[in-house]
């Protein structure tokens, strides 16, 4: 049965495993497959549609936890039963039984997205938390400013400035409820005549949030630098969204010369702006810390962009933006249009977590953590050296490695699934080129030393 | 002194004190107006500018908070020295103390967007806060679900179907962080070849950021039943924004017929929308509740907005969209690339408050609260009853006032400030037209019995 003529569009903001997923789905509620009907095995359906064969079994698995399909082992995949299937069709609440499913299966999972939240520092943040809820203080239930407590704004221009070299009034910062928000707002800000640059490959999200707020998006090719500043040049843009102090997802970082000549194009053109996301600058294992693009920008061109989501906990929805003071008026007539996004008990309880210093503690406590991990996975990894080569290591919570062994990027991922280890693939980070095929990513945030180890020692056998 | 010529834009999304009020300060900071010049008074550069002496008046007072000009009384208004007023350029600080500064000169202030805060249930939030904190719960500190919680969603699709009549599945709920995110977010989705509609006069911020956010809006006017559908049609607008339960400001309840007539608008034509934003539907104090208009909507078009922020505390940042089915769709494309901007435990706070039964009581609390306000505010103006007509009474927590006594606007609100009274006039609230200057707005909301009592005695000598 080969009558799966999907239309992918690879240009899409969704992934392609979602576009496979829809599809089959509405076959079924609308009759076109029917119950018991047999569907094409995963290697099949990648051959024919010209994809990686995880995509499909992605797509299947979706099918799977959410009923529409079940795997008979030996026989194949079959269109279930149709009773009650009307209940489940477009249910999120289904996807996320989904996840679960998806993360169980795994015995280890290297997710670059992870962060360790076993170290989470529960008892701080509970005591504080406490401590202001007892203060039983009425202002915190009004409406804060829009650009955030001036308590936290202070706390956090200190912090940025000692241990990232950033220099900033508090007045420049603005709160906001995670990253994705605050990139709608900035593009609320700067409105539509602006062309914006990603680095190729890059943070997938930033790329789709552009894309759906209708932006005029390209993408600059990277060399082992970071960024190539004369495609930028050429690229036309006026706006380049970059990661110069850990690129995700290669890992690179990037050296004096090339952060001055990005200087130099920012400075060298009227409107020119460059968004720095500094996501996970804090974990940093070899040489000495190096401080972010702002600190060096004399132009008043770089927007900063921090998150404390990667260095406390995902679920704390807090970051932020630093202002250029060029932009402060751009920011007073249509940023302060929007209301704060985060609760001033929340934006309270974060800044006297740094205030008290628990939040260096934290972070020193983390980047020892994640430190002695990376290192594990460093050792474990030796005997590999011949089939895999390295990179994007002594930083952030994930390294790279480039197959050297005749696999390609699919065949690794698919190896180690059936070993029961998740490992990710780097060709989904590229956008509107040919993707790399050669290299997998290992995040090692979620996983404790000796997970490491045991699932270290599969790779190894594995990717031999 | 009379160089003042401001190019003051009416249609701007910033209000006109703002716009002078930033005139002013770039000619101190350029050295346009230097140390110790004399200012035009209020009045005259009122008159110069064709615009109301509060207008000028607001834009001095910050000029004073912020130290760029000093009030010597007698004298008049004069340039400030400049010593050390780079400082304060541009910083949002200053402006919270203006804000603070214009509140304390009111001994009684009828702000229509207060809320009574000394109502709040701190010992049940604190009690449900604590709980959780104690529960240790790892999960809390994962990044959740774009669209929310799915507890706390099935709890909201509960209440929702109970007090407003809503008919809508857990799935169609997307928790958000505040209204204006959630109008973000919905643009981001809905795309840019719609033409949205709101009433004319409305509540400003939902204008102001339908603008920033570069859609087409156009205003429609609204007769005594509300937005009038003929001119909605002719208006040629696909997305239509109303307050049908109790419009901002005019208080207008749309009756039965006139529901009818606009949900046979939104269903004649392909892709047309109606946005219900039902801010403050809790709060009605005669006659039956009537339920929101998703309810009536049998062609799946209306699109619920709906906030705890008035209902709870300015400071709970939850909002939510029940979405029609049609549009999960475009929301699973487009709005699910938004990660969360509600933090899972302040979503699991609020699920419980409701689930335990504390909301519905303190709904009760606050209906009875704010009727009993209304009510003594109403009792007390009636011996204004030859020389103001009252409307938008018997629900939410605001009413108008037409005056018959000669006075515009301007007048009343200068006679009442000098008074110590704070009133607002309705004319800000009109777009692109001219607006109606014989009406005032009281928000009784956070004013205790007392307090209105004395301020309505005031009232009715000065606008007897």
């Amino acid at each position: 049965m080969f009558e799966f003529t999907i239309r992918l569009d690879s240009l899409s903001v969704r992934p392609l495993y979602e576009q496979i997923y829809d599809y089959i789905k509405e076959e079924i509620q609308n009759g076109g497959l029917s119950c018991h009907e047999r569907l094409p095995s995963t290697r099949k359906l990648a051959q024919y549609l010209d994809v990686s064969r995880s995509t499909v079994t992605l797509a299947y698995e979706q099918l799977l936890s959410e009923g529409y399909i079940e795997n008979r082992p030996g026989s194949g995949f079959f269109v279930n039963d149709l009773e009650g299937l009307y209940k489940l069709s477009g249910e999120e609440e289904e996807e996320t039984s989904e996840t679960k499913q998806i993360k169980e299966t795994f015995l280890y999972d290297f997710s670059p997205s992870g962060v360790d939240l076993e170290s989470f520092p529960h008892n701080a943040w509970r005591k504080i938390s406490r401590g202001l809820l007892m203060e039983n203080n009425e202002d915190f239930y009004q409406l804060g400013n829009p650009e955030g407590e001036e308590e936290l704004r202070k706390t956090i221009a200190t912090y940025v400035h000692q241990a990232r070299g950033v220099r900033c009034r508090p007045q420049q910062i603005v709160i906001g409820a995670g990253n994705d928000y605050l990139l709608m707002l900035l593009n609320a800000m700067l409105g539509d005549d602006r062309v914006y640059a990603l680095e190729n490959p890059t943070y997938r999200k930033a790329y789709d949030i552009m894309k759906i707020l209708r932006q005029e998006v390209k993408t600059v090719e990277m060399d082992e630098q970071g960024i190539m500043v004369d495609e930028l040049e050429k690229s036309g843009a006026t706006v380049a969204y970059v990661m110069p102090s850990h690129h995700y997802p290669l890992g690179t970082v990037m050296p004096a010369g090339r952060r001055l000549q990005l200087l130099k194009w920012v400075s060298s053109g009227k409107d020119r702006y460059i968004i720095e996301d500094d996501y996970d600058s804090e974990f940093r294992y070899k040489g000495k810390p190096i401080p972010a693009l702002q600190g060096f920008d004399s132009n008043d061109r770089v927007i900063y962009l921090g998150t404390f989501s990667k260095s406390i906990a995902p679920a704390i929805r807090i970051s932020f933006l630093i202002l250029p003071m060029r932009l402060m008026k751009l920011y007073r007539e249509r940023g302060r249009r929007f209301s704060s996004t985060v609760s001033r008990m929340d934006q309270k309880i974060l800044a006297e977590f740094i205030r008290a210093g628990y939040y260096e503690r934290h972070l020193n406590r983390m980047r020892s953590v994640y430190k002695s991990r990376h290192d594990t996975l460093m050792e474990c990894l030796k005997p590999l050296s011949n089939s895999v080569s390295i990179s994007g290591e002594y930083a952030g919570t994930h390294l790279l490695l480039t197959l050297k062994n005749g696999m390609d990027e699919e065949q690794a991922i698919e190896a180690a699934r059936k070993a029961g280890v998740r490992i990710y693939g780097l060709s989904s980070y590229y956008i509107n080129e040919k993707p790399r095929r050669d290299t997998v990513i290992l995040g090692y945030a979620n996983l404790d030393e000796k997970k490491i180890r045991e699932a270290a020692k599969i790779l190894t056998r594995i990717l031999k």
